[in-house]
């Protein structure tokens, strides 16, 4: 079987040969494991972050080591009394064709439910983070205007529905005419903006926010958020998911220090991972599934094909090219 | 009588030509007015602001008007039925030496309870600034490492005692040897830094922060925040009450952007004014004054003499030459 490895740490964008191809033997299973074949695999934003060795939120990828990240798999084997072969699954498990993982490690899945995609994008880390980042920091209320920068993508695209669920007006910031149209006609945001063919950001944003903006779901970091941040209104949220401009930078992250925007406002900016919220995931599990069911929570997947692809798939993600879950699908179930 | 007035919008650090002196006659007062004598004026870092021309929390002050700001002053002539001549009284009136103000617009101080300059600090506006700010943003808990800027001064000087009173390890940022040996010998800190001769901000501040920095009091932005922001531990609280190093910059203040920070330990950041908890400011001074009547919070006046000193005053506040609350005495008080 095929398995990846972190050949080296990416300094500033990452390439090709930051990562290692390597076959080797399908594991075998003791006691207590499953053998979980890849069905999925997500790639996500986040993993930039580990690729580096510095002290953050999750450990770091070892050097030479598999990568690793949330993955769909079928059971292929079992030792495990809760699991059965042919049973879908999902867990944090390697960048490779087949995992031996504790049964109690990955979490059954019920395929007649919803797409067992779906456990990576809006039912997974992506819907919990879009999920606890605006409700809990956020905290949208009716007829306050919520801005979200990389509102196309996994997080932000339901960032805004929830928003609008809320009653909140919603503007959007992406990159491309065809996410600004995918927002605007398919997820019903009130207004979006497409940042690289704008001229003036901060102004445009005052013409799409004429009541300011109450709450800023920031995905991006950099020169976009700088201009949001002019329009914060008082007593203003911003809850901090991502940066993504700032990951692939060699130099430091400059630009307009905050705090004198924070004292104007009273805004309150606060920085947060999906997992300062694992005692409520279930919560929040139940209440996203009912908006998907309902209709009120539609989602996208952007699904490249084949295991060879999965650098190419992860690379993407930093020049904007998916539209809501970016994934690879890597096998066919083979069923019970 | 004397006033002063703001003669143009200062560029960079404020000058004596920022200021007019203006000879004006003594204003009569009319029906629910009363004619306060000036005492005792407060200078204050916020004033730079609202010198300034643009969009912020307070309204800035007009071009050859009077500057206001802090007063405690003394009734001289009374149209309002609660008070009367001789009584000491505090509020929001002009850089001038007689003010007539609407009766019910100031409050009557007890001069047995307190010197009556503690109207202006500890038990005025700084306390409770230092008291909202710590407590309702920063919510130190007992033996968390609170870290405060500006440590010295009218707000950080009281910052870092309340944070000892509710048992956590406290250490000061300050900008000379005199104000390094008062939080230390006379305010009880656990440790100071002087940052003018320091070499190594981020270094020392491991040092005397060996279990990082759960609340970081932000009075002075720049790079001193800079440094304090690398110790922030996970779920840390920073509670944003000034940049006065940013408050004279005519360049944009360019440094670090501050969202992987946030991301990396989930940590919150709040701007806030005091006016914020304006519905809480009965609670908040009877706790203070029952910790000063204790002896638990000490504090400390800068005051210079005479109404010509005024300018003086202010502009050494962003030379750090005061210790605690900067005031100016005009006048004493003539009695009943």
């Amino acid at each position: 079987m095929k398995q990846i490895l972190l050949a080296k740490r990416p300094k500033g964008m990452p390439g090709q040969d930051d990562f290692t191809f390597q076959e080797t033997e399908v594991p075998s299973i003791g006691e207590g494991e499953v053998l979980v074949k890849t069905l999925y695999l997500s790639v996500d934003p986040y993993m930039r972050g580990r690729m580096v060795d510095a002290k953050s939120y999750v450990e770091p990828y070892k050097l030479n080591e598999v990568i690793s990240g949330g993955v769909v798999g079928e059971v292929a084997e079992s030792q495990f009394s809760g699991l059965e072969k042919g049973d879908i699954v999902v867990g944090m498990l390697g960048w490779q064709e087949y995992s031996a993982v504790q049964g109690k490690h990955v979490r059954k899945i019920d395929p007649e439910v919803a797409p067992v995609t779906t456990s990576l994008g809006v039912l997974g880390m992506p819907g919990l983070t879009a999920y606890f980042g605006l409700l809990d920091i956020g905290e949208p209320k009716e007829g306050e205007t919520v801005v979200v920068s990389g509102a196309a993508g996994a997080v932000g695209s339901i960032v805004g529905q929830i928003a609008k669920i809320k009653g909140a007006r919603v503007v959007g910031i992406a990159g491309s005419d065809e996410k600004i149209s995918y927002l605007k006609e398919e997820l019903g945001f009130d207004a979006a903006i497409n940042y690289k063919t704008s001229d003036n950001l901060k102004k445009e944003l005052a013409e799409v926010c004429p009541d300011g903006v109450d709450v800023y779901f920031e995905n991006v970091g950099g020169e976009i958020s700088d201009a949001v941040f002019y329009h914060l209104n008082k007593f203003a949220r911003v809850p901090v998911c991502g940066a993504i401009s700032a990951y692939n930078k060699e130099e430091r992250d400059i630009g307009p220090r905050i705090q004198t925007t924070l004292i104007k406002s009273s805004a309150l900016m606060k920085g947060f991972v999906v997992g300062d919220y694992s005692s409520r995931f279930g919560e929040a599990s139940k209440e996203l599934g009912k908006w998907v069911r309902e209709g009120k929570l539609k989602y996208e997947e952007t699904i490249q094909e084949g295991f060879e692809n999965i650098p190419d798939a992860f690379l993407g993600l930093f020049k904007g090219e998916n539209i809501g879950k970016q994934l690879v699908k890597v096998a066919e179930p083979e069923g019970k």
